[in-house]
């Protein structure tokens, strides 16, 4: 039951009324009797319940009962009209002998108003939900959701659907959320009574609502067969140039559908909640507004933008074709194969030599109880590959998304391979069911250095549903997270192993061998790009070791970060033999790139690992670094493949991770479950 | 205790560290063990306490202990250290044969540090409050506060002393929150360590820290007499220009002061919490950057600005002089002077011929548990008071802020006649101690009409404590709510009464005074500005009837919605004698103003009232309208007096309330003590 509405009544007039139900009217009697009014009674139609306050001891209704200062009536209506005016309700007025001073009559006419959503998100959009107007988190949460309408419908001169206010294709209002209007009542409303509806000037840069004008009748699942049913002509009815809208009352039992679209995702200035109202306008006459005498409302919140960790199953694997990658392009294809899912290869018409497939873009989705679709999150970095994402991979069903940041404050830090996502993590009994976003930046102290761009950074944090965690990863030339830690699906535990890449490990699987025998066990042999080095020679570098000891340092400091926000005990991490080299910059400062190729930097396609062939020292005809990773892997029951990347990617400063990008499968786990 | 940092030791070598007391050192063992090490022991000096986990079965760790893979050493200290490398631990690493393959050994400093703040909210800077580094609402939450510093410190050539990023007078620091380095150690701090304050880039657009270059012992009331002591030399420390700055170390017990200066108010883009932090620095090499080991973090809440409603008590009242009203400024002088507050007159060289003091500002104070002081804020109306707040309010120990919003952006609902507050309510089972904003815009639905502007609307709702409530006030000519409503303090019920303009309580009582034969009573007599008019001709006029039928269904709209967002009855509300006319205006829409002078329109002082006289029909001698009024507000208490202001305000479209403002005591509820 929504606040009474106060209704002026004159005497010795008949008053016509709207009366929704469900509403209350609330007749303030002292003010409308006329003139030494002492008494007062009530009579009505069946149709009409009324009750008076102060109560009255009386009881009959139709003998005079007295007036005070704060009688009131209230009045409603349980079932909607079938006529105008076929209910109604007098009140007689009475002097101090009972003798009639005056009546005023009402003339009712009831509706049955509610504007729908699936605010119980079970994607059928319910009658009246009580906990519409509202938004709440977690499984006994409610509240409906919308889609960022970012994907594009036409796969030829395509532009995301968000960019066109008008709907060209049917298929194009599945990315929307239904929305019904349902009303009951006479034919027609009585004259000069409109429904409107509205929005607030905030939540129209954020939202769109169209029509049907045709209507559907108890059927709100949008098959591609009803679609083919309806009117093709969907007229915009919010949008920032239209905040308020008359939309047509159809008269006795009826539904009509409304689709509403999402325009920008959850952003700093964008809490991602939004508010759609309808109102029923009573005329006063025409050079005035009219009055809203009943107003209902719906809330919506804007389905954020979720990543995927390794832990999910892949559903298509992303690569360069370049002048040089033949030998990487041929392991990622047997690879890709062999654990059955689908290799793109992006060639070189597309992607003009910039062979990072994991910087220009990040892979993520959008959900909602009704629909969900891909959606690519574009990098301000714009290398070469910069159209890629939106000329190849935006299209029917999979949405694109970017931040424009101005070209100064791009960094190295704003490829992709500085963003990633833990799997689902518990941390001090707090659930991340989604996992934690992970980025890396400068140290926080530090009165110089790069950063991710804050408008991207904006972005990821405003999502919400998987809280990111900023790492320190600024030490290395390149700067990306994914040079020295990777998520690898695990059977015990949490469900995976945090990997780190680690100087000591390296030093130490290095020293035991040459405490064996192997110290003239060359790195980098039957490679023919870097110079064969005995392990001997590497173990005597003092200055080198000086360097691996500081790299250990800044990942321990991430390794600390890492356990607190993800809640990982040590047993959780494990630490590959991987060294590291400082280079001197033009600013004379130093940063670290890895020494051989980084084995951490690898891709996980399910059980399946394709990692950088590190072409370590040999033992036995066999590269100990690749025993000692296998041997750390095979324990989670992990295959590994070493893929030859050192002169196309490694030599480039990157390696298999940075030069592949993987789209996977969605969480099982809607995000509006979250406990927030 | 925070979570442990992860210590590199190598073997065969003396490793230096500096602990934190309260934080752990988590060495892992294994790690950095000598190749083929079986087993370990551990060896400590007294101040040092150590675990080992897994745990160990033996009973001393003198002798040799299983070395495995997962083996970690937990170090921590309890106390700081008097002198460097006061304190040593030795691992030894054995053999299968338990001989003896190495030795680890870390000489180690401790030192305590605690950044504090005064985050239970007493007005005194306590040692390492547990809580310090959050902020929770309610009378057992925790968090410090920070006050905008929008007062200057100085009268003449005066500007609000965030202008200027420098400490020109010692007073200014009472308007920042103190913090406290306090650090216990050796004398210095070993070669190359550092200490660093720091903050994030968006953090710093709303806070500065200075730093006391003196310290100052035991002591953090800042009491004039101590300022006097200091050395006048406060360096700033971090701004948008510093995020991260090296503060010194002083050696020995000391304390520290640093000052934190609000900038900015909580807005849509800025939700009112900032976090600086105190980090220990590692020297790594002269080309690299140092590494933080240790962060302590305060979080701050920018003190939001807050309403003072008619219920408090006034401190000041301030009118406007003009040339033409003598008879309204007597009125209110005998008002003021009766009532014992101070009157504060803008003469006519700086008012310009603008009466409307109400229109220009909003009176409203800041608090933080060490200081408070009232702030205007000013208008975006801009008339030809325009200057007034700032050059006549500002000053030490009164603030200024404002919004600035585009010329075509402002109208008349900009106005603060149209900002209003309630007292404190409780609505549904939530309390509003400080209750709640008023505002008035166009209705929801409609496709034109005025509003407030945006950065004003915005402003208001990022203050939060007040949260505010949007009626309808464009059906008015000026369209201020403060032209159908007020708020007068009650003795009773909720300690309150709402008065409403009413047509129909107008009509009722002209009806009754016509029954008993006054229908020749003439409104305006004695009133040489506007022709008298009897009741008879009132009543007998029905578009003027239907006018105020349409004014009683704008004004209970609102009612409506005052009744649902301030949990008020029918019993809260008084509905007052006022009648309305409609005027055309240039585009040809209909807005109302009062007929006769607008009574609610009213000053409210403690239990005075300063009405605008009514120059209604005489009865017996006496304005029925006054008789009237009194007679509905003497239940309460309260006192009426009659100002004319027909010639110089009501012919104007203003009133009492609309040509003056009232500065009042500020709540003695401490806004953080709300439940959020």
């Amino acid at each position: 039951m929504t606040h009474p509405r106060t209704l002026r009544v004159d005497y010795d007039k008949t008053t016509k009324v709207l009366c929704v139900v469900g509403s209350e009217l609330n007749v303030k009697l002292h003010r409308s009797a006329p003139p030494r009014s002492m008494y007062f009674s009530v009579k009505c139609t069946p149709s009409v319940q009324y009750s008076i306050s102060p109560p009255s001891l009386e009881t009959s209704h139709l003998s005079p009962i007295p007036l005070n200062g704060n009688s009131v009536l209230l009045i409603s209506m349980s079932r909607a009209s079938q006529h105008e005016n076929d209910s109604k309700l007098s009140v007689r007025y009475y002097g101090k002998d009972k003798e009639v001073l005056g009546r005023a009559v009402l003339h009712l006419t009831a509706l049955e108003i509610s504007l729908d959503v699936d605010a119980d998100r079970d994607g059928i959009v319910e009658k009246n939900n009580p906990n519409k107007g509202s938004w709440k988190w977690g499984p006994n949460g409610h509240g409906a959701v919308v889609l960022v309408n970012c994907d594009s419908e036409r796969s030829y001169g395509k532009k995301p659907d968000t960019e066109q206010d008008y709907i060209s294709k049917v298929s194009d209002l599945k990315d929307m959320s239904v929305m019904v209007l349902r009303t009951k009542g006479p034919a027609k409303l009585p004259e000069g009574y409109k429904l409107t509806m509205h929005i607030s000037q905030g939540d129209a840069e954020s939202v769109r609502v169209f029509r049907s004008r045709s209507t559907e009748v108890g059927n709100n699942v949008l098959s591609d067969k009803l679609f083919n049913h309806f009117v093709k002509d969907y007229p915009l009815v919010l949008s920032s140039e239209s905040l308020s809208q008359e939309v047509p009352y159809l008269g006795g039992v009826e539904e009509m559908n409304f689709y509403v679209e999402g325009l920008r995702f959850p952003d700093k200035d964008f809490d991602g909640l939004i508010s759609i109202n309808l109102s029923l306008l009573e005329p006063i006459s025409s050079v005035l507004p009219e009055t809203p005498i009943f107003t209902d409302k719906v809330v919506f919140r804007m389905a954020p933008w979720i990543m995927t960790p390794n832990t999910l199953q892949p559903v298509e694997v992303f690569v360069c074709s370049t002048s040089d990658n033949y030998q990487f392009l041929k392991g990622m294809k047997n690879l890709v194969a062999r654990s059955g899912y689908k290799l793109k290869i992006c060639h070189e018409y597309m992607n003009r030599g910039d062979r990072w497939m994991q910087d220009e873009l990040e892979f993520g989705y959008i959900e909602a109880p009704h629909h969900r679709f891909p959606v690519v999150l574009d990098s301000p970095r714009d290398g070469d590959l910069m159209d890629f994402p939106y000329n190849e991979l935006l299209g029917p069903d999979f949405g694109y998304v970017t931040r424009v940041a101005q070209r100064k404050d791009v960094s190295s830090l704003d490829s992709f391979g500085n963003l990633e996502v833990s799997p689902p993590v518990t941390v001090n009994g707090k659930d991340y069911p989604l996992g934690r976003i992970i980025i890396g930046v400068a140290f926080p102290t530090a009165t110089k250095g790069r950063n991710m761009t804050k408008v991207v950074q904006d972005f990821l944090w405003a999502q919400k549903v998987q809280e990111p965690i900023a790492l320190f990863s600024d030490w290395l030339v390149v700067g990306h997270v994914d040079e020295f830690m990777s998520f690898v699906p695990a059977p015990d535990r949490k469900g995976f192993r945090l990997l780190l890449a680690s100087p000591d490990a390296g030093y130490k699987l290095f020293r035991d061998l040459q405490k064996d025998g192997h110290g003239q066990a060359k790195l980098f042999e039957g490679q023919g790009d870097a110079e064969p080095v005995t392990l001997d020679e590497v173990l005597s570098d003092e200055g080198f070791q000086a360097e691996n000891n500081y790299v250990q340092s800044c990942i321990d400091w991430n390794r600390d970060v890492l356990k607190r926000e993800l809640g990982l005990d040590d047993e959780d991490i494990i630490d590959l033999p991987i060294l590291f080299k400082l280079e001197e910059d033009r600013a004379n400062e130093y940063r670290a790139a890895a020494y051989y190729p980084d084995m951490v930097n690898m891709i996980v396609l399910g059980k399946n690992l394709g990692i950088p062939k590190p072409f370590g020292p040999k033992v036995n005809g066999r590269c100990a670094l690749e025993t000692e990773m296998c041997s750390l892997m095979e324990g989670l029951g992990l295959t590994c493949t070493f893929i030859d990347d050192f002169a196309s990617y490694h030599k480039l400063l990157g390696e298999v991770h940075c030069g592949s990008n993987v789209r996977r499968e969605p969480f099982d786990f809607k995000w509006w479950n979250l406990e927030m």
